[in-house]
């Protein structure tokens, strides 16, 4: 059978989701964690780039948060799907945990079968940073201006080609992307952007923070937007905002598809 | 001048507040800082039991959290006070912030004229750990009947004797402290007690959020408090809840006693 996992971790000790010759990563912790619960009733998996026994749906880089990533892998084994979680987190960290297993149909790829993913970027716009939580926000000294950002953010959503919000080390055929929603919310000093879509490219969610952030300080005009999509150039658009500031909340799938 | 400092902490890596022989404390870190910013012109300060450059308010144990501890030192430079939070957070690691700095009364100490104390023990009652919460609160793999929690807090709020509260390393004269308030409340799966008081015992707080949560889980009846409380005996409370869960969350002064 092909198990579905959602998982959720604290990305600060980790070199990001996917395998890698040097350095843990969350994806070598759950293969880990499969192997010592599974041993031989694992398969290494088709549609997997590397050769592993999980495809994930999203490669967060190193230092990003989630709350809802979702992996797949296939066993042998007559465990049921919805015990695998607990199994598992008996042999994860504390900073990954599954929080939900389920059977899917086993041609289901959580990667392109992906409908919608919703990521959240926090931003502590205080005088002070907050220790307690430094790990999950940027520390930004400056008022920011969220009407302006909220103006901003609404140029971008709805199908964009996004080439200049994109990395340059963006592998893909099509810097399309379709942005359903993009909000811009305080709750006390945190002032959090949550933004949902189609799928995103390479680093496309922490070049918008940027962006928005710098026109929440003012060296930006809401309206510059327009502009910098057009321009379709990298570096017409912001900084990269730092991972940490950075969490993938859930992915949502055609209820057809999740099911055997 | 003497001047407060209110501090921010995310104790998880700390062997507590106090200067220890063995072990990184945040009295340790914030003396270095003081040093490395004021060097010769500091003194040993009266009042202070180990030979320190500070008197805080609150010796919170290792892996306690706080929002706002308080701590004086005196000097002789003629920095401005209110700069004195920027100088010293630029020599601390980022788990340690000093939130405000003010000018008092030389005679000012932050331990005894300390009006009221606010704690905040949080439990994640929930199917799942949170790996974005672990390191502030609780697992609780259980439901939580957070009502009879309430009713149960209420039995503690006035002046009482806690010795049955207390661990039995405490030193102190007298076990009666008055508590002013004790909250329960939900935020989505998170349990929040919040307690106020004229001061806490050695672990008390701790003690109370252990037997609380035997309330919430039905081993125990609200009223049971009452005959734990008469009974003066530290055996008939619940367990000491762990450090992680608990943050101190604000120290008043009576406003007279701030001021130079």
């Amino acid at each position: 059978m092909r198990v579905r996992l959602t998982i959720s971790y604290d990305g600060t000790n980790y070199h990001g989701w996917q395998i890698q010759p040097n350095g843990i990563t969350i994806q070598s912790e759950i293969n880990r964690a499969l192997s010592e619960v599974f041993g031989g009733e694992l398969s290494y998996i088709s549609g997997s780039e590397s050769k592993a026994v999980t495809i994930g749906a999203s490669r967060t880089d190193a230092g990003v948060h989630a709350r809802g990533n979702v992996a797949v892998f296939d066993t042998t084994s007559r465990m049921p799907a919805e015990k695998v979680a607990y199994a598992l987190n008996q042999h994860l960290p504390p900073d990954i945990v599954v929080k939900a297993s389920t059977e899917v149909s086993p041609d289901f790829n959580p990667r392109f079968e992906a409908k919608k993913k919703t990521y959240s970027y926090k931003i502590l716009s205080s005088k002070f940073p907050d220790p307690l939580i430094a790990r999950y926000s940027l520390f930004h000294h400056y008022e920011l201006d969220t009407e302006n950002m909220a103006k901003a953010g609404a140029y971008l959503t709805g199908e964009h080609d996004f080439t200049s919000f994109s990395s340059i080390h963006s592998q893909t055929n099509s810097f399309v992307r379709t942005i359903y929603d993009l909000g811009i919310r305080r709750e006390n000093e945190l002032v959090i952007m949550e933004v949902s879509g189609n799928g995103f490219l390479y680093n496309m969610v922490r070049i918008i923070a940027g962006t928005l952030i710098q026109v929440g300080d003012g060296i930006r005009k809401p309206d510059e937007i327009k502009r910098i999509l057009e321009g379709k150039d990298r570096e017409l658009a912001g900084p990269t905002a730092p991972a940490h500031g950075l969490c993938l909340e859930r992915i949502e799938y055609d209820p057809k598809g999740l099911n055997k």
